[in-house]
């Protein structure tokens, strides 16, 4: 199956969750939005009738067309061998990945507290609060929810001992979190030393490895989730 | 099956669109945390080894405990006769309930944009702003999406001509919407015409009917997800 995924060119942002897992598992793939036209296409893709997605990620996959990054790994997990085949286990890494989907705004929120439509700048004093309280109470709440599974779990990922698509998740989010906040971070890796272990051991995974040192990895910047403001990150 | 289900008992919240579904259906279900000492059993369930939840609201079928709203409709949803059976249209509906979860965060942020650790009381100049933003730009792109795929599909449902749980959730997403904004919702509320009749179709039916009239039903309040402050609705 040649899969077409669709999500805005020049950012990581809710679409990395979706490229990370289709480079791990070397499938066959088409950035589509990153192609010429394929901005077009992907906003007319929003236009259809039927099944039109509310917004990207989305990835065609034969006929279907699946919006929602936890949907879409949902469907892609078991027929890239990134997740469970049995309904519970399936369940479970989904339950895991929503969990996930519900920080990503948090993080998007540290910036835009105010909501989406309007710009940084507009709102950096909220922002400024938003991001203490992200700092204090939902970075160790969420982190360290995931690093009591890993070492609950035997440690080596954090559904047990085969890696799923929510490991790469983690990779994604101390990645992102070292990008935009470099010193926050710093004094709180220790607080998840697990998590840390698992973001090297996906890092030097070799399709990995060969996917971050590509130009397919598109470089963290003001535009995505994760963005680094000197402001918010002392 | 008798399901489980463990939520913040003094609140619709993020657990009604679960109750809507378990009561459509006429399931068999307890509503644990409204028993007695049913908090201190769910706040245990969430401290267990294996798979606890990150947080209420999560249902437990058998040995099976299912978090995440969205994850516990798309696991009732066939099981109960309010999806298909079928993959394609499963995923569609999954994604449709995942943009309603999407869309209940920002509901969530207009009187919380500062996070949810703090009070409403120390952030109300942002949740003004935020509200304005959300009512200019974000209710009409949510509510106009779910309007438009309505009148492309017939009218009857959101999904087509059957009855699925994404309909009863937009049932409550009207009830949410004229609870805490009635002034600006009233004015709102010619630009989905579908979507009104929708919810009267699903107040109407026999089960949903009842359960309304029931003290199962907790009122809306200012501890949910909708609340009602005078100086966000003008």
């Amino acid at each position: 199956m040649r899969y077409e995924l669709y999500y805005w060119p020049g950012i990581q942002g809710r679409g990395e969750y979706v490229r990370l897992a289709l480079e791990e598992a070397e499938a066959d793939y088409a950035d589509v939005a990153r192609g010429a036209r394929g901005v077009a296409a992907m906003m007319k893709m929003m236009e259809t009738k039927g099944t039109p997605p509310f917004a990207p990620p989305f990835l065609k996959a034969g006929s279907l067309v699946i919006g929602q990054v936890a949907n879409i790994l949902f469907y892609l997990g078991p027929r890239l061998g990134l997740a469970p085949k049995a309904e519970p286990g399936q369940l479970w890494l989904h339950q895991l990945q929503l969990t996930v989907t519900d920080f990503v705004v948090e993080v998007h929120d540290t910036h835009h507290p105010l909501g989406p439509s309007l710009y940084y700048e507009d709102q950096k004093a909220p922002a400024k609060k938003r991001t203490e309280e992200f700092w204090n109470e939902r970075v160790p709440k969420y982190m360290g929810y995931f690093e009591r599974l890993l070492k609950d779990n035997g440690g080596a990922y954090v559904t047990g001992r085969r890696l799923t698509y929510i490991d790469l998740s983690m990779f994604q989010l101390v990645e992102g979190l070292r990008y935009a906040f470099p010193n926050r971070m710093k004094a709180f890796e220790k607080k998840i030393p697990g998590l840390l272990e698992l973001r090297d051991k996906v890092a030097a995974r070799p399709n990995i490895k060969a996917y971050l040192e590509s130009d397919r990895r598109i470089a963290f910047n003001e535009d995505g989730i994760f963005r680094h403001y000197k402001a918010l990150d002392f």
